[in-house]
């Protein structure tokens, strides 16, 4: 198909399975539509789906594209959206960690590595479910509030698909968040405050004329946006063989996509396509912004909201919308939330790129941190395979290995090299 | 398999279909070794193939892994190879770029993105071959000379399999190579020099006891390190549907993967798998390390070396070994090759990220940059289907966009954005 440079491609304006948003509190059902709370409760509104029993099978999804389009008969976007102009992420690969497992002493254990996504962050997962929405409802600018990863994964599909973009965050990000943000031509807007002062900026910017016709991916769309996150589900459990982990650990921000993984096991159960055994979920977090793990470790079932202080930015939402969702699922799937600090982070960080090869970002040195706690607390069953999230990019948190630098450098000589000590 | 934390696992010790060691001038043949110059002429050394007939097919392709591995029959490496621990690179998004073929006038444009292999560059692909080599020859240490991208792959590829590393860099490098070449566990040792001078002392120090037990990727495993570059023309034919495209832009450092692209889609043609039609090679250079493209501009077939002086420091080789094969093929396809200067370059990246949200490395912006002087100059065919190669990620180069930053910083309220201008 031929595009202008600045028009968005036109959709067939369907949302495939989807069929409702409906009240994930109260259960009221309304259209699908740019909106994201009930009007009767104020809860967060979910996408609700009518899947034809049958109409999506192993065999169907192997045959898909090599993205998270393979799963688009379990998503809410229109069936041709594999034609559209998008980012196309997913498929990232689920690397059997044996190295790592075998220093930890467990049997089976896989990271599943969303760094290999377009913009090298689990977050164009969410950002490509929001573009087809946003494509849908018809607007033309995209927005956000980010910690980072976010923004540069809004600037990117917007580019892509023709759509101006507008998006904040907070000040002083690590440079490498703020390029990747800019670098795709759209307006990037710094607020001096943490995220959570950015966040409630767009909620009043979106009642305002100013915003009423953006699409803004986290706040209207973010019924859309969330759903992006089951594609974790089903590509860990399509590449252990179509079978559930046992035991799984993921990082939480707003905590969403834990959420969300959840949603997507108990999908593939319902709809047959994995048996139906038990798994647990374990939250991580990072000790400078750990609410859900306090209030989980206080037996609370309310969050009380911190100002965050760790170097992992992309976790740092001090007041998490879904951490009540969070606790009742650690807890109804026998896991447990669990933080650890700075230092473990860092160290964790480079434990997986000196066992495994994978660079991950502060968020997979914080998930990667919680997996080695929970296993020297004896919570892990080492027999059980186990799966752990890097949803990010370590070339994007420089900053937290820059201690990691030449060893030697040297005149262009044998004799220097030998006088050196390395050998 | 479990493996220990501290020794490679073990390989079939196969080559699959490779047969021997040839010399590209002389022909003459050698057993399948850790060689890489031929002892009669001193020319270099190839792999060289028995394919059987019939044994690799689309279809036996289509059911492979989704990385290099699904080419493993036309490649030097076990049977079993997806099995053994590898960064298993590969199969990376060809992005139709309708957007920018839009700006450009062009009909048919796709971007290979390889950014979004396992470290971020190409390199994991020829690195992926040097392993498997390495693993059959008994090395235990992974080594290289690199102008930054092929340090972080070995650095990578060593801890993932299970092999000790030390790389070699020329001082000064930008610091996302520096920290994703040291992160990984291994030596990093500056030279004070640059990339030829690196080169250079690796060749001694190959020679000296202390690095004749080392596997050096791109020296004594070149042959083998080479092929992997072939596997980017069999997915760019499979990605197209398998077809060649008629068109294609490659970057050009040592001249090695043009060449092997020119190689794989010859292989291609061999087997039936596509139609021979014609194709032109385009090679492309920065302004400030163009020896190439400068004795292609005086028609001579010699290269006479320079000192690189460029932003583009991956590409920044200035005795490329395989500049006058590089001349050759062009020559031969109906191609030429096309040298911009920095600012370019930069306006390049800027002109991709904003057209089709692809953030390349500065090598990505010579290849856009010569795509766009081939359009200026009608030297394309505007109605042929081009592909255009992003060989590494921004977030690798962020130096040369570094202007790229926050479009205005504000306090969070509405009154300050709409002060702000922005809207």
């Amino acid at each position: 198909m031929a595009l202008t440079a600045t028009e968005p491609a036109a959709s067939t304006g369907s949302f495939g399975p989807a069929t409702a948003l409906s009240c994930r509190e109260c259960g009221q059902r309304v259209e699908l539509g740019p909106t994201f709370a009930c009007e009767f409760c104020f809860g967060p509104l979910e996408v609700a789906y009518d899947f034809t029993p049958g109409a999506v099978t192993r065999e169907s999804i192997a045959r898909g594209p090599k993205n998270i389009w393979r799963y688009a008969g379990l998503l809410p976007v229109p069936a041709d959206v594999a034609d559209l102009p998008n980012m196309n992420p997913g498929l990232t690969p689920l690397v059997r960690a044996d190295r790592l497992a075998a220093e930890l002493g467990l049997r089976s254990l896989h990271v599943k590595d969303d760094s290999a996504n377009p913009t090298h962050s689990f977050k164009d997962r969410v950002v490509a479910m929001a573009v087809e929405a946003a494509r849908t409802f018809g607007f033309r600018t995209l927005s956000c509030s980010s910690t980072g990863n976010l923004a540069g994964a809004v600037g990117a599909a917007a580019a892509r698909a023709g759509f101006e973009s507008c998006v904040f965050i907070p000040a002083g990000l690590e440079e490498g968040k703020v390029v990747m943000a800019a670098v795709y031509g759209g307006k990037v807007v710094a607020i001096d405050g943490n995220y959570d002062d950015v966040n409630r900026f767009c909620s009043e910017l979106i009642g305002d004329p100013a915003g009423e016709d953006w699409g803004f991916v986290n706040v209207n769309l973010r019924p859309y946006y969330g759903e992006g996150s089951k594609t974790l589900a089903y590509e860990i459990a399509e590449q252990l063989g179509w079978r559930l982990p046992e035991q799984i650990i993921i990082p939480i921000a707003s905590g969403s996509q834990l959420t969300k993984i959840d949603k997507g096991f108990q999908e593939l159960i319902a709809l047959g396509l994995v048996e139906d055994r038990p798994y647990r979920i374990f939250g991580a977090q990072a000790t400078g912004c750990s609410p859900v793990a306090r209030a989980w470790e206080a037996g609370h079932d309310v969050i009380q909201p911190v100002k965050p202080d760790t170097i992992a930015k992309s976790l740092a939402i001090g007041n998490p919308a879904d951490g009540p969702y969070v606790l009742d699922i650690c807890r109804r799937t026998g896991g447990s939330v669990v933080h650890v600090g700075d230092d473990a982070i860092v160290d964790s960080i480079k434990l997986l790129a000196r066992t495994e090869g994978v660079f991950a970002e502060t968020a997979g040195g914080v998930t990667t941190g919680v997996l080695r706690a929970l296993v020297a607390d004896g919570v892990l069953d080492p027999e059980a395979s186990t799966v752990v999230l890097n949803t990010g990019d370590g070339l994007k948190t420089l900053n937290a290995v820059a201690d990691s630098g030449v060893t030697a450098t040297i005149k262009p000589s044998l004799d220097a090299f030998k006088g050196a000590g390395l050998v």
